[in-house]
């Protein structure tokens, strides 16, 4: 059963990138290859603001917009939340069309929670 | 690695219904083969309030209800959030038992959040 | 694919410890073989309060610590809440090291919900 229990944690982990690469990115856009989506399903209004520098596309909206992806570029999904199934949906697709991806550990709600830069919602 | 994300995705997000589909059995309760259960392990007092149509059995008490339940259904267990390991638990009873059982997509928060249709708790 | 789910469920809910063992243990603390580890990144004034008794080692610091931990004891590492990945880092690395681990369902989120007992932070 630990065999188990650790092969789940490894493959389980390795979907998820944490904030401190994200950061680092944001330092140097235009040197990075990490692109932020937010792919929360919500009207700019509602969203309020998002993770400075982030792409929305709507995780709804995601399969009619993965030709306009750089397979070269390493994306980076979120939704409000750590506890939705939405940045897994988009992170899934992601995957299944060969992209580089990961979801954010902690999602937004983690983002905001260490006060990390956040900008309006586009 | 990638074959084991997207497998471990794959199996992860077949265990969640979103709220589009729950909100559909809604309309037309008594066609629906939907059942939500709230599988919350505490009083009405503390729930509160609970999604709209939804039948209160905890978690801790579920193994005692199992015959009470039909293997026609379909059951979508709730617990508070996405974060906790209750509705999970309830599932797998549920799943290996036979019944045909989702839990729901970002939980009784998520739910909350999207401002859908609550009642008093039962 | 019903098989796969209940293998999934299996073994994700083995990561997992609920909050009665650990109660449990806080009676008897000096019998118990029940160790709380706050993994927590976040210095004391931060964090403010703690679960009660638990043993304060920051994730980014646990592989310095491994050698102060004792393979009789069961630890049970936590987290602000359930939808971070840090406690399942934790936890990665105690069951690597073939130490007994659990993650705590509910997280410290969960817990205070529950209004059980806390201490300030260490």
């Amino acid at each position: 059963m630990e065999t188990k229990k650790i092969e789940l944690l490894e493959t389980y982990l390795s979907l998820y990138i944490d904030h401190f690469k994200v950061l680092e990115s944001l330092k140097n856009p235009d040197d990075s290859d990490i692109v932020v989506l937010d792919v929360r399903n919500a009207p700019k209004q509602v969203k309020g603001d998002q993770i400075k520098g982030a792409l929305p596309i709507a995780a709804k909206d995601l399969a009619d917009h993965l030709d306009e992806l750089d397979h070269d570029k390493t994306y980076v999904v979120y939704d409000w939340t750590g506890g939705t199934t939405l940045g897994k949906t988009a992170l899934l697709m992601l995957l299944s069309h060969e992209f580089k991806a990961f979801e954010l550990a902690g999602a937004l709600e983690g983002w905001k929670g260490m006060k990390l830069p956040l900008e309006p919602a586009k």
